[in-house]
């Protein structure tokens, strides 16, 4: 064992999922908190100094420069926040003349940051999860296509019930998907918010420019303005959370299905390529499908916290914020691979319903 | 203690909630269940055997039955749903015309009759809900109208930062209210479904009269109608338990909040009516605030096994279904307190902000 | 549904565990809580106010008194807690000789009360538990003496793997049990203490009489003193809440494991007494073993919310505190009615192991 | 963000526990998995085939092999279990003669393999807590030592309520130190188990030797032996989580209570070294004890999967042993870096109690 199972050297080539993993890379995050200070300098420089080329000349050094991580790194164990140091490198960067015309983080604070820089890391999220459920979708549809007419027992309470055919079975899989995407839909807006707030959350170091520069750097980055800082409500982020249960826990649903469908005795599954033992290498174990099963009991876990997390105390916590440092990265990871895991077994199924 | 705080001799001195308790109360899902069966016998009547008056004599019959609860708790000791000895009953009082003629509960299932009663009792949660966010958000509106000019010291990390407003405290309270009322309407359609599936999901005892049946029943019951049965597919009661969570997390924040302000030293709120101690009659303690954070975390945690029993498999899961029983009522009660403490805690609040 | 499905009018039928409830109950807590004042008062004569008979007077009249349930209801929802109210009663009842003598409550504060209550519940409790354990141990080897020889197929990550005995199956089965009665022995002299502290937790109001005090009181309700309140410090009710789940979840895995033994094409299992279904008379489900399932994963639920309370700040948590009374009955509850269903199951088994 | 805050490129700064994580390595879990074999292969020598020399150079061959992580992770990846191409590398390391005389994995199966390196992993990181309780304990007593005459304004229900001294709240924080290593005392032999059951769990490819074989095996590694296989009874490890869980939960009311002393207006201690903010140097934020919040509630939160991972269907689940690989190494992190961090903590407290 190790500390995570989606990085662990060998637990990895069952649980990673390489495109959801970069998503929620440090580098990809960096970037775009690298991308939020650039457009907070362009956004000081237009609306409060006056001189935007001197807050462009920032925006880019602060864009291109190379962040020491191990310096950062330092730091968190200190302020337990990685922006104290990242905004001293950044105002080396940036330079004097820039750090004195005060267009470097002047009016921002940690969580202007890292908070904006979720908001994107959500935002790729969700394109990357409904992209995969439509794509899961046409692969039942395909199985439903194929296998749907066949006959096969309904099974309530685990106990045999009367005969339904594939379709009944297969239908049950996918509905929820279109309701997930919509869900989806629905939620994006709720999270893919710009944090500004400053110091206590009021924004009153940006004074009459407020507005304005928090527009401009919303429009920047591609999220939306909002009229109050959201730092200190966690709805929209504990709803996201949510949401990624919902789908591993449907995903769960489908392979805990095909693990009682896989039994000898009820043989109404053929799947290829199923998992060998090292004392019975006649057996073809549905790890896929068993793999479902555990990331969407994990989720259901971890959701738990999310929500614990809401109880975000006065302007800012320290500690139910860390919480969802912890939790959530792992539930995305975790709703990734279910996808992933998911569209793969729909291709290994050879059969669906009982054998001729 | 005793088996449920909600209902407790003394306890539920604090944690009951009348209109939510009454919209759970086994009367209320018992006289749902008849209306789905009355519902029933109507459209069977109509469909499928040709003779509406039979199947509303059935439908009176049932709407005015007297239930023996005692009969239904012994069967369901045998047979873990109260349906089968609840349709005995119901036959009885339909009397053999009708029940050889096929209009009582035939091709219904235990399942259709208490998944419709569960949506019907949602739908009824869900009104209560709306209603009371919008009362509590005019009561935050009102206190900050009072006291929002009012200066007050920022907290982040628990640490006083920078000087805000009252208004920028209690608009966190607020805000996410607005929200949770965006997400309540778009989350009952998914919620307020008949369920109709028959023995193993696919309506197959119905024949070609299945359409005209779920319409007629659901708009009898005032729910939608869909085109497959959605008992083997959880995602919307789970969400909607999440729901029923992202609200009293908020309002856990606010209690949070209120308990932070009211410590001595810190004197940033005035409360009349606070709770005595049998040891310090001269102590005043924030119980509905702390009464709030306690029900945000019960939620917080109950939310975790709303999205396990997703994991509902095949058909028809026992165990799964019953899970929900255990604590979706619960939960409801829950938000439903938290809403009712809340308001009443904002009529109680004298002062906001610094003391004078 | 209802608020719990302990007390439902129906769901009872199958959740109720009567023994476990009365311990539980208001009333067996209010007798309790008056154990407790009776000994603080026959404590207070002896060793504060040097007059036995007055403190043994004031006992008695405690002991016997009729408690006004309504009031304390009234009180709790002002005070968050029973004591102050119950105190008035117990005042009333003692006499105005004993009250201005001071041997009524003086010194002891509303968690003293309520905690060495639960004290004396969680013993009743044990007792009830160990005895079923032992019960359901000596089941269980009459199921192995019966069927252990007979083959059956050893199944691994659900898939039919080499051949094993029923023998192998079961010993899976009944070993844990025993495992969980050492926990019980070790785990009873950590909750089975009285609690007193006073006002904050010093026990300052007592003075010298303190020890004496404690060791009188401690005496009298059969439980241990210690040398400090534990009422802030709740890792022993958070274990003994774990203790609680870790057998239930012995007997969810028991209940799944027969779930599975029952399927058509499997037939690992004879029982007598199935379930009903009102739509397909035939069937005969696993209600009790579905019933273990649920009942496992509702503990590894609510042991979460038991963890969190262990955050129990300062001298005296409300918020904490109340958490628990909203989990740690249903616990118990879920834990009883797991071993008496268990009991009832392995009773009903006419055959485990193939079919000849 | 990224997948784990242990050994995220800068949050490890805050969370990372060097010590525990080295314990949790693959490269140690590798080691570990090795020593079985090797102990395997010695015990098949001597009580299976009868020829010590060929046992032993088979183990020294697997004890000093480089194993090829890559082959093993891809092996994963369809097998779910890292065994069989282990077992592969293995064979090619001992060689044709060891293989073909039955001496490498023979009568083996992965889980043996895998559990028994994790009771060795669980044994290491019993030491470890073990060894830091005892500091964090002395450390305790040090502050009180220190400290603990001076008077505090003893808080209930987050109010003021009678003074107490430093030494009844440090008390409060330490005397479940001394539980938690008694605890610890009682559970480690329930854990430090070999695990040894062949295919399907019933030792029955040993034949004869297999008690021969377990008893060596398990003096070889310093593990103790069984009657019978634990592999599908979970108890112990779920509750060595909820051990796990009580431990970091008791951290989480130090550092709770240490934010509050914390605040202005509060003022109950000094610390040295706390984090600074991008926006407000000026402040000093208690970034430890916030941690060991989030820390307790992280456990808090992880504790319930392994409960629910106690339902391990028949004699080997996939799905319910692969969700212990994604908590339990967090939960161990979590608890060690708790430990650390309340001894640094402890460190920085150069005043408790109210300022002179």
């Amino acid at each position: 064992m190790t500390l995570s199972a989606f990085d662990h050297p060998w637990l990895s080539g069952l649980f990673e999922d390489k495109p959801m993993a970069d998503i929620w890379s440090a580098d990809k995050q960096m970037a775009h908190m690298q991308s939020f200070e650039a457009a907070w300098s362009r956004a000081l420089g237009k609306h409060v100094v006056g001189d935007e080329t001197i807050g462009e000349t920032a925006a880019r050094a602060i864009e291109s420069m190379n962040v020491d991580l191990g310096d950062i790194r330092a730091g968190l164990a200190i302020d337990g926040v990685p922006i104290p140091r990242m905004v001293g490198q950044m105002k080396a960067a940036a330079g004097d003349d820039a750090v004195s015309a005060g267009v470097v983080h002047k009016g921002a604070t940690s969580q202007d940051v890292v908070d904006s820089a979720l908001a994107l890391t959500l935002r790729d999220t969700s394109m990357l999860i409904a992209g995969r459920m439509m794509e899961l979708e046409t692969a039942l549809k395909a199985l439903e296509a194929q296998f749907g007419d066949r006959p096969m027992m309904g099974r309530t309470r685990m106990q045999a019930a009367t005969e339904i055919t594939v379709a009944d079975r297969v239908q049950a899989w996918r509905i929820p998907l279109a309701a997930h995407l919509t869900r989806l839909d629905q939620l994006r807006p709720r999270v893919e918010l710009v944090q500004i707030g400053g110091a206590s959350g009021d924004r009153k170091a940006l004074g009459e420019a407020a507005n304005a520069v928090v527009t401009d750097v919303a429009a920047d980055l591609g999220l939306t303005a909002t009229h109050k800082a959201w730092h200190a409500m966690r709805d929209g982020i504990a709803e996201y959370a949510s949401f990624l249960s919902l789908v591993s826990g449907t995903l769960g649903k489908i392979g805990q299905d095909i693990c009682l469908m896989a039994q000898q005795g009820i043989d109404e599954v053929r799947m290829s390529g199923g998992g060998g033992s090292s004392a019975m290498p006649h057996k073809q174990n549905p790890v896929l499908a068993e793999l479902l099963v555990t990331l969407a009991r994990f989720n259901a876990v971890q959701v738990s916290g999310m929500h614990h997390a809401l109880l975000h105390e006065q302007e800012r916590s320290g500690a139910a914020w860390s919480l969802e440092w912890m939790l959530l990265p792992q539930m995305a990871q975790t709703t990734g691979r279910g996808l992933s895991a998911a569209i793969d077994l729909c291709a290994r199924i050879e059969r669906l319903g009982a054998a001729d």
